[in-house]
């Protein structure tokens, strides 16, 4: 069987050939990052951690690669950088440019309960507010904080 | 974790939360079928045994479910009945209906090597040269000869 059809991780084959990582929204709030902010094991470490300050978006997919099939998404867990050391404001900021929000934060639901939030992001090259705005999109997810402690 | 997160064959979860079933052409050909018709055995059974004789196309949603996401595909494994005893045609008559190729078949390649072939049939209600076409499409690989006999 040739090599690329079954996905691995750390060298191990670990899902059988023909899966790919689809996850829908709720399975990566309630399953994958739910676990991730709790510091509990993911059975399979298919979403990376990354500096999403120190990697531009043309980075991302070398380090966040699932197998070897082609993909026009990347998962990937990311801290927050805070802009000043005493607010809340996040630092989007990387070498070559920024993330800057767009529309609307979308409710993420399970079950029909509210469990978190999804913003949009899109990628300008250059520094704020002269970017040049790109075609790389991002979905920041994060869990309502009442989701994380009592589950 | 709700229960839906997960693939379970036999009760049992098998795939992590986020996979879903999507395989090339490649990997149902070079992977599951010659797998199947070696009599070797498959990791995860995921694709069902059914005689196509016996099942109309609406009854085999239900027996060749993967999870519980929606699908739009079903994928099962099924012996071809000979339309006469001593003939080469392949009986494709159900209950209720037909199944009758259309088109060209397709060449299957993996690593620019000739595989199988790829037939297309649409299901028509009730008799030939009588049947009334509907929206049901099924894709029918066969393995080349030498590919099952020297892999």
């Amino acid at each position: 069987m040739p090599e690329n059809m079954s996905i691995s991780v750390n060298g191990q084959s670990q899902v059988p050939p023909g899966f790919r990582f689809h996850p829908t929204e709720e399975e990566l709030l309630q399953y994958y990052l739910r676990k991730k902010v709790s510091y509990e094991k993911i059975d399979l470490d298919v979403i990376r951690d990354v500096d999403l300050n120190k990697l531009e978006p043309w980075d991302i997919q070398e380090s966040c690669k699932i197998g070897t099939t082609p993909q026009n998404d990347w998962y990937f867990f990311s801290h927050k950088d805070k802009k000043y050391p005493t607010g809340t404001r996040t630092n989007r900021a990387t070498a070559a440019g920024f993330w800057k929000a767009t529309g609307r934060d979308k409710v993420i639901y399970s079950n029909c309960r509210r469990i978190g939030m999804r913003k949009t992001l899109v990628f300008y090259k250059g520094r704020a507010p002269h970017g040049q705005k790109s075609d790389w999109i991002m979905h920041e997810y994060r869990l309502d904080d009442n989701i994380v402690e009592t589950t």
